[in-house]
C-alpha cells in the first residue's frame, strides 16, 4: 500500500449526504414515487448512456455543449450520457410502441448529467422525476389537468398546500401572436419565458431586436398582464375573440382566431378539469405569461411555484407537445408530461424547513451487556425483524457506555438491553431514547410493545 | 422536421424492461431493499461518475480497461463511472468519517459500468445491490454472520429457500499456505478461484508455472477437497492443527499455525452464529474451496448458490477485509460487505421461473361510458386514489369495446364502469376482469369493496 494518500474528495457539482440526510432525501423520493404509481402510472428505467445520434436527434445547440460524452478513443459508437428523462421517453415509445397499450403511462425517477458551470443551486448530476402520458394519434386535453393534479397530492402528502400552478396555452398565445401579424412566434415566446431573470425592459429589448414595433410589443405586455381572478381572466380573452370577431377577422386573421378560441377552451377546459380532479381553485392561477422555454411544447404549460418562496423559481413545469417522437418514427404520439428537479427541490424545501417531519431510522438497538447474553440478544433482534421492526444488534465488545452512546448515535427510538438478569427472568430492559423511561418487557413481547408505541 | 429518422436502438450491452417487467423487477429490488433496511443498514447514493484517480487508487490493471470514461477532452479532472460500489464507498467512509457513527452500516442499490465484450448473461450497464459493516479499528467477526444471514432472508422473501452458503476463511488458507512454505499466496487462491472456470487440470497448471511441486500441489488438491458434512470438515481441520503441532511446529511454522487456526476458530463462529441468525444449517457449506478471487479479502469469504441452479454461478458473493480505505485515510477501517449483482439475478430468476408471484400492477380503471359520465367518474377515480389504491381513469372517447380492451391490456384487476343508469344511482358497475364477475357497488363503498378483495 502506498503512503500517499488519496483525496478522497468528489466532482464539483456533484453530491451526495450523510446518512441521516439520505434518509429525507429518499423519504421525499418516496412520497413522489408512491403517488405517481397511485395515480397509476408504470416505472421505466432507461439505460443512463444512450447514443449521441438519439440525444441529438432533435439537432445539438446548447444542449450539446453540456452533455458527458462518453470518451470515444474507447468506443465505436459515439455515446453519452442523458441530460434529461423526455429524450429516453421518446426513444423506447418508438421502439416499443407496438408493445405498449396506450395511452401509456410512465414515471421515471432517475438521474440526468449535464456539464454546466458549477454554481449555487445547480447541480452537474441530479434526479428528475418525471410522469409522462403518450397517446397515440391523440389524447384528450383531460389529460393535462389530471397530471398537473398528481403534483398537487404529492405537496400535499408532503405538508405543503400552499402551493400555486400557473397555467397557460400555447395555442393560445400563438393565435395572438398571429393575430398581430408576428411570424416568428418561437421567438417571442422564448423571450417572454425569459422575463423572471432578464425583465419587461430585456424583453422589450429582444423583441425589438426581432423587428416588432413598439405598439405590437405594448399590445403583447398588455395581454400577458394579470387581469385579478382566473374568470376575470377568462372574460378579457373571451372578450378579445369578439373584438376581433366584430371587426370581421377574414383569411389569415381568421385562421389565428380559429387557434386563439381553440386555445381559450382548452386552457379553460384543463382549468376546470384540474378542480374536478381536486386542485382547489384557489391554488390555480391563469397566467399568460407563462411560456416554457422548450420549442415542443404545443398546448397546455404550466408552472408551479411554492407560496411565499416564489423566489426560488418553479419547482415543477410541464405540458403538452403534438408529437413525441417524431425524430424515430412515423407514428404521431401526442402527449402531456411534467418533471420536478428532485435534488434542488431537496435542498430548497429543507432550507425552507418543509421538509416532512423526522421520523428515526431505525425502531431499535438491541445491546448485549456481555459476549455470554449474545446468543439471547440475536434471539430478540430476529424477533424484531420478524416482525418487519427495523432494527440491529450491537456485535461489538466494551464498556456498557459506549454501547448506548452508539444506540444515542444512530438515533434509534429503543435501546434494548439483554444482561444476566434479563436473560435469567427472560425480559429485556427497554429503554425509550426519547423520553429516557426504561421497562421491563418478556422477550416474547417485544415486538408487539415496540409496535404498540 | 427531418423526414430522415434516427434509429431508436439502444447500446448493445445495456438492457430496458418492457413495462410489465419492469414491474417484476423493482419488486425484486424492493424485497432486496426491505430486508436490507430491516436488518438496519442506512441508504447511500453516491456520485455515478467519481474521478479517475479515486477509481483507480488501488491500481489500474483490469478495471481501468472496462471502466467508461468520460470524453478527458472536455474536462479538466480525469474522471469515470463507478465500476463498482466498494470503492465509492471507501471514498465516502474516508471522507465523512468523523460524521459517522461506527459500526457504519449502509446499503446502496444502484447502477455501475463495465465496458466488457458484450455476451449472454453480462452487462456493461447493470444493478449491484450491496451491504457493508464498516468498524473503526476493529469489528467483530459476529457481524459476518449476520450480513450473510440478511440474504438468507432475502431468498426467503422471494419464495427461495433452497439457497446454499458455501463458506471458507481467507486466514485459514493462508496459514495453510505458509505451512506449506508457499510465498506468493495471493498468486495460489487466485489460481484456486479460477477452478469452476478451468478445472483441477487448469488449475494444477498455474500451480506448476508458480513454481509449486506436483507434491505440494496434491496437498493443496486434497486439502480442498469435500469431506462430507460440516462436522466431519471441522474435524479434519483441527485434526490437521494437532498433526503439525505434533510434529514440533517452530518458528515460521508455529506462526503459520497460528494464523490457521485463528482462521479455523473464526470459520467455526461465522458458522454457528450464522445459524443463530436463523440460517439452517443445511443452507450452510464449509467449502474450502472458496477463494474469492478479489485481493482485499482477509477473512470470511462467501458465495451463494441456488440448489438445482448451481451452473448460474454464486449470485451474492462477499467477505471481510481488514482495511477499507487504506488508499484515502489513515484510519484503520475493517470491514464486512457483500454484493448481489440484481440485472443478473433478476434474468436467472425469470429464467429459471423463479421470480416472486405476478400480482396486478393497476387495482383498477374507472371507464366512463361517455363524455357526460366524465365528472362521476373523476369523483370515483379520486376517491379510490384516497384510499392509497392504484387507479387510473380512461379519458378517451371511443367505443366501450375499445375502453374494456384498455383495461384488458393495462391487466387492471377490476373495471369500474360508469354510465348514464350508474350516475342516476349513484353506483359503479365493478367487473373483476380475471372473473368476469361483474357486480353493481355504491360509490361512496368503492374504495373498501376493491380493498376488500
Amino acid at each position: 500500500m502506498s503512503e500517499i494518500k488519496v483525496n478522497p474528495a468528489i466532482l464539483s457539482g456533484f453530491m451526495e449526504l450523510l446518512p441521516e440526510d439520505q434518509v429525507r432525501f429518499d423519504r421525499l423520493k418516496e412520497i413522489i414515487e408512491g403517488e405517481f404509481r397511485t395515480y397509476g402510472f408504470w416505472p421505466l428505467d432507461t439505460p443512463a448512456i444512450e447514443r449521441c445520434e438519439v440525444l441529438f436527434s432533435k439537432g445539438g445547440g446548447e444542449t450539446a455543449k453540456q452533455v458527458y460524452r462518453i470518451d470515444p478513443e474507447a468506443h465505436s459508437v459515439e455515446q453519452a450520457l442523458r441530460f434529461d428523462l423526455t429524450v429516453p421517453l421518446a426513444r423506447y415509445v418508438a421502439l416499443h410502441s407496438s408493445e405498449l397499450a396506450f395511452p401509456f403511462r410512465r414515471y421515471q425517477i432517475a438521474k440526468v448529467y449535464r456539464g454546466e458551470r458549477s454554481q449555487k443551486g445547480r447541480y452537474r448530476e441530479f434526479y428528475q422525476c418525471d410522469i409522462d402520458i403518450i397517446g397515440r394519434d391523440r389524447l384528450s386535453v383531460d389529460n393535462d389537468a389530471e397530471i398537473a393534479s398528481v403534483i398537487y397530492r404529492v405537496f400535499k402528502r408532503i405538508g405543503i398546500t400552499g402551493v400555486t400552478f400557473c397555467i397557460n396555452n400555447r395555442r393560445l398565445l400563438n393565435g395572438f401572436f398571429r393575430y398581430l401579424q408576428i411570424e416568428d412566434t418561437e421567438s417571442v415566446l422564448r423571450a417572454i419565458d425569459k422575463r423572471d431573470k432578464i425583465g419587461d425592459e430585456g424583453v422589450a429589448k429582444i423583441l425589438a431586436e426581432l423587428g416588432l414595433s413598439e405598439d405590437v410589443s405594448e399590445e403583447i405586455f398588455g395581454f400577458l398582464s394579470p387581469r385579478g381572478s382566473n374568470d376575470r381572466t377568462f372574460a378579457v380573452l373571451r372578450g378579445l375573440a369578439d373584438q376581433i370577431r366584430c371587426c370581421g377577422a377574414e383569411g389569415p386573421e381568421s385562421e389565428s382566431l380559429r387557434v386563439y378560441e381553440e386555445g381559450v377552451d382548452e386552457l379553460e377546459r384543463v382549468y376546470r378539469r384540474m378542480q374536478l380532479f381536486g386542485v382547489p381553485e384557489e391554488n390555480i392561477r391563469i397566467d399568460l405569461s407563462i411560456t416554457r422555454g422548450l420549442d415542443y411544447y404545443t398546448g397546455t404549460v404550466f408552472e408551479t411555484f411554492l407560496n411565499g418562496y416564489e423566489s426560488v423559481g418553479s419547482v415543477c413545469s410541464g405540458g403538452r407537445y403534438d408529437d413525441l417522437a417524431s425524430n424515430f418514427t412515423k407514428e404521431h404520439l401526442p402527449g402531456i408530461g411534467l418533471s420536478i428537479g428532485l435534488t434542488r427541490l431537496f435542498y430548497q424545501l429543507d432550507a425552507a424547513g418543509l421538509l416532512p417531519e423526522d421520523e428515526e431510522y431505525l425502531k431499535a438497538v438491541v445491546l448485549p451487556m456481555s459476549a455470554d447474553d449474545t446468543d439471547a440478544a440475536v434471539a430478540a433482534v430476529n424477533a424484531l425483524r420478524d416482525a418487519g421492526i427495523r432494527s440491529q444488534i450491537y456485535l461489538e465488545g466494551g464498556k456498557v457506555k459506549k454501547k448506548f452512546g452508539y444506540a444515542d448515535r444512530v438515533k434509534a427510538a429503543f435501546a434494548v438491553m439483554i444482561g444476566e438478569s434479563e436473560r435469567e427472568s427472560g425480559t429485556a430492559s427497554v429503554k425509550n431514547l426519547r423520553t429516557g423511561e426504561q421497562e421491563s418487557v418478556a422477550l416474547r413481547d417485544l415486538a408487539e410493545f415496540i409496535l404498540a408505541r
